[in-house]
């Protein structure tokens, strides 16, 4: 069936019968692609209904649909034309894991962060008012990204401006973790009170009854119903702000959706429609652990459990790291937004639970919390992923750095991220943060690298952000068990990686590769191939990317032939360019730099992304040669 | 009697005479102050009966009172001690227009941007429960500043986490600017309900005598009673979000304010105390025009008219250019956070209300509506200050940048900012900005240079982010009026700047002076000094910072003796560490840079601020006969 479907038209003939089969063959496709390449499954298998009472009501791609953060959108590519690439999801040059308008006319943005859908879908409609375009706005945003700034600045305006927005509110109870703060919690109070609506229907019929006279009494009527309304009626938080409320409504019985919808269509005014779905919905496995199919990678069917190599990444190092520390530290506390099993926080979750604070969606808050925190006497981590900490900025500027308050942010997913793509890479933070005044910026390169930036962070007495990579830790080096001196990285002899001491220390000509910690087994690789064919180098590890002991560093350059620079983030603003320049004002040096290039990355594996980026080993291996010829 | 006051403990004695003698005095000095100073006044003549109130309650700095924004806190500066230096408000090494916890142990936070406070403050009060120290925490967030998205993710959460925290809401139905959203909408609506205080309170008795029998009938008592309140009692946004709510309540009362303060501090649960005030309260001229005295330069006492120069700002200039466009372009549209007037937006305003968006105090939202405006097919224009810029990073980055969506951030006071202080230099830009992909960046010199540039922006079909400093447009050159050559700054003359063409011509050797925009009064006053002396310089204003005509730059260069970057902004990431290792890269060159450190800076005037940071036109001078010797 599905492989007919090649336009959202199509659907709308379709009987009840073989609506079931259809959302049956949608669950199918889903939970193979993502077994096979990884991906969001739980939050995919809960909006087929939704998705196909959303497509037989409304007309893509005239009616626009924005899906908020735009992971649940599998259903969305299946029924508008791309089931047949549907089995690339995610892979290099496939298709997309998020919504994506160069895919698709049916995909309005490229998405990724949450919380942006009823921005965007606001102006889009206010633009389409503006110059007479028709097609109706729909913006579909689940509970957990509607506890974010954004969500609630737009959906205050879009109560002041009054247009005929629809809001889809995807009700599963989760972010990507279980949800937390108080919306979430007034939600669940109005999912028990389901019986209001029927009352509320019939209060409303009651009032349309009473007739209209004159003038005077149709003021005065109009007073009296409100009246009546306010008596009768729980306003909700969307009707304070000016929207109009339905539900809350099962979001698995198809037929009921499409009959709300369609009266919804007819609306002049805002609107939420409250839905309640399952995350998971038809796969037990991610019915009963939704949290662990949210993102994941390729999984056998059979009992959904991952195909995993096993190996300690980064974020599991830090895992037990802050648990150690938290028992000798009564004062450190622990702050995530939505992402306590992405950060490895769990664990500390449940051994802390009174210093764990899961404040939602919300990283902008999240800053200024810790800040409260810091400057109250305690230590707060507050662990976020690199491309979602760009939503701090100010808040690291003015309520962080300026207070010189002790803070740790661990900036997980920094460098280059598999998969999720172009929304998802970690490439910013070392640009925006480098011009922070006190905060300090490490990079660590390796498990007890971790370990020791960790807890000279957690003394530092100002605040301190850790960058690491969504990777495996590489084998450790015991250089990096060194204790962390200010503005210092740390020196590895190529011989530690490549062996042959004795070649080593005979070479006339070495070059200094110098790398952020993220891009060690990279760079270890590389110097390995050189030596393999005569070419000597060492490493310096960039530990400390702020402070920076200049003097040191250049002392220690000037011995080499080159200097080669090896960077995880983007080449403008970043350190290399730096380094590089101040190398040219005291020396002249021979020297070449690599990092990303300033342009947005599409998705593809970690390897995919950093040869496209011309930072593969093999790339690395060419730059040292081309130095010492 | 004011200045016999060096603790608000001395204020607990007063008797209500005392307290209305207190309260014109404390009016008396504070316009006194600002008349001579400039400030903030009309929000500061609107809380004085509050703060007093709140000093009279609580014991600060062991209760500790933040300030939202800190604008407001005038008063709070006169009763803990800072009334002998009053007279220096906002002046160098004088008292901050900001509460600043360097300052005094009665203020925690160094404040400045909006909808922080019940982030920290929940921060603040969170740390003390878990540290077992004691001390209320009380947040005072004005209506203005509670449509940030911030302060609705510090509800929420403060909701959850269900702490005695006090929230107070200065209800003035302004930010600014004359308040917008539905949110505050929502407040006028409530404090038209005051009478429903009184019902609740008799509810709330009636209630609390009904018996309760056993643990049987404890349950179902407990059931009715909310059942009964749902009945009778209107929710409201902040109970919904699980706090308390006590108002509206007449912010000019003090002893009406002071009665309730006095229970509230009692409660165990979180709590929002809605208060309404009026802006300018106590001065005619600011009760009349609130908007205008805001934030205001010196003026006279009588009639309240600045002292003004009367030169065309670049805001000024910006504002007539907008409207000028707009009546050619009908899919123009503006859009503001919270700062009409201050943009320079008001005229638009009134000329085209239908195509202007303030969004209020939510420069995250105004980004991403900007985003979906565009994607609907017109040209939206973002006008916000720099330093309040550096909230939407994440969404320049992902919702304009990403999509490649026209659209112009017109960023005003960029640079350094006069009076204001610390917090609102707009300094960060030009670093933040550079490694955004496809963005565009440029910095305007004169007023016909904006004029190009806002020009070629509308019509470049992707984003564009335009920086000017809170300044008078200097004297124009006939060269500004060029069109825009992407990547090309504007090249003038030494000559043109200085006479003297023909020495100019004969001279054998030369410094290039390279700067951006905002720095070209500066800049020409020190070409001019350096002419005087026998040292000839040219200038390279850089109209484009993204993109960069690297080329055509290096050949212009090579012709110099030197080359001298002036940039007003941070060295760190700026668009001159960058040119100058490629100038070193590609030549072995002499040159200097001239910068912003990276730190902050504290207030002063824009002169001052720049002899700090060494870009005085003493220090440019020096520089170009350093480099020239």
């Amino acid at each position: 069936m599905l492989e007919n479907i090649t336009s959202p038209e199509q659907i709308k003939t379709f009987s009840q019968h073989e609506i079931s089969q259809l959302a049956a063959e949608i669950r199918r496709t889903i939970i193979d692609a993502v077994g096979h390449n990884g991906g969001h499954l739980a939050s995919n298998l809960g909006v087929v209904e939704l998705t196909i009472a959303i497509h037989r009501v409304f007309s893509s791609p005239e009616d626009a649909v924005i899906w908020d953060v735009s992971h649940q959108c599998y259903a969305h590519k299946l029924l508008t034309g791309r089931y047949s690439s549907f089995s690339t999801l995610r892979m290099k040059d496939g298709i997309s894991g998020f919504t994506n308008s160069e895919e698709s006319p049916h995909d309005y943005f490229i998405n990724g962060h949450a919380s942006t859908s009823i921005s965007s879908a606001l102006g889009l409609l206010t633009a389409r008012n503006a110059l007479k375009k028709s097609g109706r706005v729909i913006a579909v945003i689940g509970d957990g990204a509607l506890t974010g700034g954004l969500a609630l600045e737009g959906l205050c305006h879009a109560g002041q401006l009054y247009k005929n927005l629809i809001v889809i509110l995807n009700d599963n109870q989760m972010s990507i973790d279980h949800n937390t703060g108080s919306i979430s919690r007034y939600l669940s109070r109005l999912t028990m009170t389901a019986q209001y609506q029927s009352f509320r229907y019939n209060v409303d019929r009651l009032i349309s009854r009473i007739p209209y006279f004159n003038r005077f009494f149709e003021k005065f009527i109009f007073r009296f119903k409100r009246a009546l309304k306010g008596m009768f009626l729980t306003n909700n938080l969307f009707t304070d702000l000016g929207f109009e409320y339905v539900g809350p409504l099962d979001g698995h019985n198809e037929a009921a959706l499409e009959e709300v919808l369609k009266k919804v269509r007819k609306l002049h005014r805002p609107v939420v429609v409250h839905v309640v779905t399952k995350k998971g919905k038809g796969y037990k496995p991610a019915e009963t652990n939704p949290e662990k199919f949210h993102g994941i990678g390729p999984f056998s069917d059979a009992d959904g459990e991952p195909e995993s190599g096993g190996k300690l990444t980064f974020t599991e190092n830090f895992s037990s790291l802050i648990v150690r520390n938290a028992e000798i530290r009564p004062e450190l506390a622990a702050i995530t937004a939505a992402m306590s099993r992405g950060t490895g926080l769990y664990e500390f979750s449940r051994r802390f639970p009174e210093r764990f604070f899961d404040v939602g969606i919300a990283e902008e808050h999240a800053v200024t919390f810790a800040g409260g925190l810091s400057c109250g006497g305690m230590i707060p981590v507050v662990c976020i992923y690199s491309t979602f900490i760009q939503r701090s900025v100010d808040q690291i500027i003015h309520d962080i750095a300026l207070q010189k308050f002790p803070c740790v942010f661990m900036i997980d997913r920094a460098g280059a991220v598999p998969s999720d793509g172009v929304t998802h890479q970690g490439i910013f933070d070392i640009a925006l943060f480098r011009p922070v005044p006190d905060l300090a910026i490490m990079s660590v390169s390796t498990a007890s690298d971790m370990r020791v930036c960790f807890e000279w962070a957690l003394s530092a007495k100002s605040p301190v952000a850790i960058r690491y990579p969504k990777a495996e830790c590489p084998p450790d080096y015991e250089e990096f068990s060194a204790a962390a001196v200010p503005g210092r990285g740390i020196f590895l002899k190529g011989s530690a990686v490549a062996g042959d001491e004795r070649k080593y220390n005979e070479a006339l000509r070495k070059v200094l590769v110098v790398s952020t910690g993220g891009m060690l087994s990279e760079v270890c690789e590389a110097v390995k191939s050189a030596s393999r064919v005569g070419y000597y180098s060492d490493l310096y590890m960039l530990r400390f990317i702020k402070p920076f002991d200049e003097d040191y560093f250049i002392h220690l350059a000037s011995r080499y032939k080159g200097v080669l620079f090896v960077e995880d983030g983007v080449r403008t603003g970043g350190i290399s360019e730096h380094l590089n320049s101040l190398l040219l004002e005291k020396k002249h040096f021979n020297t070449s730099v690599l990092a990303f290039e300033d342009k947005f990355y599409p998705h593809g594996s970690r390897k995919e992304i950093l040869e496209s980026a011309g930072l593969s080993p093999e790339h690395i291996f060419r730059h040292i040669i081309k130095l010492l010829k």
